[in-house]
């Protein structure tokens, strides 16, 4: 499949790869940066790097759309394709419709469900890819070329591909969050943030294997009134995280009220 | 070193194994429940199961407290050991002076950071062992007992491991509810867990080697409105997690405000 790709972000930058990598042909990279555009594209050589969204000439049949989700409705108002080609988004959290307004083109969604950094290598091959389309055709193509890069390929709707995204930023951006409060909390008690690790990742483990609510320990499900009380006293000068912390034990505790 | 240990929960079933393969003899174990305490004692071979707190006879020269942090008191009004004797409890949040009740013994914290469950065997020598003595000797013999099962044993005091304590509710005890939540959206979505696993191995793994605020990602963090406004509306029927969804947007926000 010959491909351009539009963006040159984490998303571009790991899905190109993984896509050239499995024999398809990055014909053009568009980026507005012309240092970003020239960097990718040379890594997924012989692509060309382009500054115009008239891609009606690149030869590509894929369009892979992977710029931030704020920038996907001027791409989508600026970007020229021809007729009959496929017109893609990478975004959990927009709908197929958000490419509605791309003239001639067949649109779907190719959202790979993964956090990337350039910096870090990352195996295409386990990671889900959640697609959809407006027709069968369209949907059987996109099907083919997920295969070639994950073995873990999914039809998921636009109403379900937000909810997904909504339990992904309980699961992923607040628990890196919560995960900075206790590396800080560590860092103002001078203890080593190492110290954590082994419980952290040990905690992750056991949640994956059962339900997390049914492994749940800590002082908010022992009900333990006086712990709470102290660590609420050490949060003092910091209320956002007391907050938080009292928010946080209120909602465990509903979950599990005292017997 | 002959060791009496006093529980028959998570921590001292764990422990116990540990100790008793590093070839320390545990010669009694203690719970009020006679199943509990067979049990254990037929695991820590030859170990007597006895019902009784005046342990001055068992042989021993350490006591291992391994009970719920409640009920941490009631052995210490009770618990009766031979003069000169080490006491130590493994609790993560009471302080070494919790201890301070038992007569003619030389007291000390003996915590390992570890979320232990029976059914999941576990790696002791990378598990964190946080001691703290009321003398030196004490902390020397403990450092070394320590030392013959894990390879990461640290001297923190009691104040330092309560902040500890509370870095850990944030990192383990919260994120695990926040998996939770994310599992149960997941579920009203008729959606498979599995889906999100990958995202989250590969956002804890990135948190453990960055500091987690400078990698943080997601709506909150974009700042971007529209999609925190929809996933608001689709938590209607749930206000907690809706609350959660919020405070939690706003802390992300206070840490990397709007650009």
């Amino acid at each position: 499949m010959k491909i351009t790709l539009i963006g040159s972000g984490n998303v571009a930058w790991h899905l190109g790869k993984a896509l050239n990598q499995a024999g398809h042909k990055i014909v053009a990279l568009y980026s507005p940066t012309a240092a970003h555009r020239e960097e990718l594209a040379a890594e997924l050589s012989p692509a060309k790097a382009v500054d115009s969204l008239d891609l009606r000439t690149t030869g590509a049949e894929l369009f892979v759309i992977a710029v931030p989700d704020a920038a996907i409705a001027s791409v989508v108002a600026t970007v020229r394709v021809p007729a009959g080609s496929i017109v893609v988004h990478t975004s959990g959290s927009q709908p197929l419709a958000a490419l509605q307004g791309i003239t001639g083109a067949r649109t779907g969604v190719f959202y790979p469900l993964q956090t990337f950094s350039k910096s870090k290598p990352i195996d295409f091959s386990t990671i889900p890819i959640l697609l959809e389309a407006e027709d069968e055709h369209t949907f059987q193509t996109l099907q083919e070329v997920a295969g070639t890069i994950s073995k873990e390929v999914h039809l998921v709707d636009s109403r379900k591909r937000k909810q997904l995204h909504l339990a992904a930023v309980f699961a992923c951006n607040f628990t890196n969050h919560l995960l900075g409060i206790s590396r800080q909390l560590l860092q103002q008690a001078d203890l080593p943030n190492t110290l954590l690790q082994p419980l952290i990742q040990e905690t992750v483990a056991k949640a994956l294997q059962s339900h997390p609510f049914q492994v749940q320990t800590g002082p908010a499900v022992r009900h333990d009134q006086n712990v709470i009380e102290e660590h609420l006293k050490l949060l003092q000068d910091q209320p956002f995280y007391q907050q938080v912390y009292q928010l946080l034990t209120r909602s465990i505790q509903a979950q599990h009220p005292k017997k």
